[in-house]
């Protein structure tokens, strides 16, 4: 690291006139092209000369001084509990940043792992560099309570509401997602066997793993299957819980359990993909094909549905429109603050087709 | 957002006299809790009263005076291509946020999707704001070019390295897996049937969406299996090429053609588990029982492993560990300039068997 030798901090940042004399021009010249100043009219020589030597020297603007000149700062932040440090919703990241790339402002992200001290630190620390908002987000949907300190800058949640009407905020809709998923199975000519897999046991709000939050998709998911199914003339025909995370062991399990006791059903909607990847194999293993004898409905549309057999039909989150619609909503500024719902649109698999009773 | 009539920036930033008066104490006993002072004594009750106040207005110290008093802004940024904003690598993101936890270091991170202008700007506006050093990382790994901004600060390298001898950089031991994989083949039998699935077609040196930079993975993990099988006195039957991204897809399709010409392996060994899923599925939808019939081998020990059947045997990335050792290295700051190789282990499955003319 012999890096450590030079620096830009402090007595050692390197100024206007050293770049100026390494391009050989003037300091204004080299703070028109650095600065944006707009008084000069210049080649695209000195242009491309002056960024060199800025580079080479590795030059760097004073951000305070362009925040106070220009209002804004160019960077906004990503604040999360979980987003960066897991594999699920990276894809809200890539939307965000695609957002604020075709608005040349630059995105910090951070992960609080839902902790309130290491939270209000971070917060304090990209207030006080003068970010110009933040995007305030959650890995999996749920509600929050918005911290004060957030409050000083503009902000936007992501994949998360308050219980404050207003606050700007934007999530999947899942009422719709469990709407959709009950009509594909009811379209197809299911309609009194039909069970969900995934509610919490008994005095359970969520995975230990998550602080034991509650996830808004698995009652809003339920309100929409539940509504499609009424308005059909029928109901579930029962619910399997699923202690802790929503994995593929767990989903294995919890159908192994279910086929175990007798039960019959002719579809399973289950609370995820990974869950629906366990429950085929559990009806597999049972000897019962999928979706032959049983189909079987997901929710996430992640990656997992294309690499099993049958591919999973799901009902996909849209996490990349997440989050290009948060960062716009932030950089608009003027959008009235109140819950976008994006939807959730079904994403075809083979693990669905009419129950065999049918057939 | 009502939060946009408030804020802490230009000449709305909350003065320690305002929190004093808050909190209804001195000017001095504020800047002793909030600032770090030394030279008072103070009861816990006044602590929380100002720390609370201080939150109540949103006080925030101001940045770069802390850092000229302590010589550090207590903040890192992880700089790479594309960590954040897909779900490869994110556990190397969660090793860096652990190690700076337990060195009260805040941690940014921010993705420059490979784009050297983007990686400029984002790497001068980090500078400027006072990180203590960078993190620079790359999804898969691979050889970069160390930005000249980069030398303005510490850094470590993290899943890349550089032809700089002199640059601290942390990688997985590809070779070692390489070897790893064959070792495991070969102890369960496999000697003169045993393909490679993965290489590049002639010409291609990378997946399309990546730039078209040469996975390290590639040549090193081939390396080590060739000198596994080497010291056995064998060699690999032969290597199927896969053009673009190692995918579900892309493996099932090679595969599928490698069985239709007539091929028949012992073993494959496949360059991640994506690929090593889609070729089972091939595998299996030939009639060939895994691993009955086929063994088959993968790398990187992704969670895909657990959640197909047969379940993959896979030598694992370390990537919570790079991200370790990474944040070390930049904490301790006296470690020689070298490449760290972090073991790879073998993650045991099921599609591994003696071959079946062992049988």
């Amino acid at each position: 690291m012999d890096g450590r030798s030079q620096g830009l901090r402090g007595d050692r940042r390197v100024t206007l006139t050293e770049v100026a004399k390494r391009a050989g021009v003037s300091r204004s010249t080299v703070s028109f092209v650095l600065n944006g100043r707009t008084d000069l009219r210049l080649s695209a020589d000195t242009f491309t000369r002056v960024r060199r030597a800025a580079d080479e020297l590795g030059y760097s603007p004073n951000a305070t001084a362009k925040t106070l000149r220009t209002g804004r700062s160019g960077t906004v932040a990503l604040v999360s509990d979980f987003i960066g440090t897991t594999s699920f919703a990276n894809a809200m990241v890539r939307g965000v940043l695609e957002s604020l790339h075709d608005a040349d402002t630059l995105l910090y992200t951070v992960d609080t792992q839902g902790e309130p001290s290491l939270e209000s630190k971070l917060l304090r620390s990209l207030i006080n560099r003068d970010v110009d908002g933040i995007i305030y987000g959650s890995m999996f949907t749920r509600t929050i309570a918005v911290p004060e300190l957030l409050r000083n800058v503009p902000f936007v949640l992501l994949n998360c509401v308050s219980d404050d009407p207003d606050t700007a905020a934007v999530i999947p809709d899942e009422v719709g997602a469990g709407a959709t998923a009950a009509s594909a199975l009811l379209a197809a000519g299911h309609r009194d066997r039909i069970w969900f897999v995934g509610i919490f046991p008994p005095g359970t709000t969520g995975g230990a793993a998550w602080h034991s939050w509650s996830p808004l998709a698995l009652p809003e998911r339920l309100q929409g299957i539940d509504g499609a199914l009424a308005a059909a003339g029928t109901e579930l025909a029962g619910s399997v819980a699923i202690a802790d995370d929503w994995d593929v062991a767990n989903g294995y399990s919890s159908v192994a359990k279910l086929v175990a006791s007798g039960a019959t059903p002719s579809a399973l909607i289950c609370i995820n993909d990974a869950v629906g990847v366990g429950a085929c194999l559990a009806l597999q293993e049972a000897g019962m094909r999928v979706p032959d004898d049983v189909s079987v409905m997901a929710f996430d549309g992640s990656p997992l549905t294309t690499a099993v057999r049958p591919t999973l039909t799901s009902v996909a989150l849209p996490h990349e429109q997440l989050g290009r619609l948060a960062a716009q909503l932030l950089l608009d500024g003027t959008a009235a603050p109140r819950v976008h719902r994006v939807p959730m649109t079904l994403s075809p698999g083979h693990s669905i087709s009419a129950p065999s009773s049918a057939r």
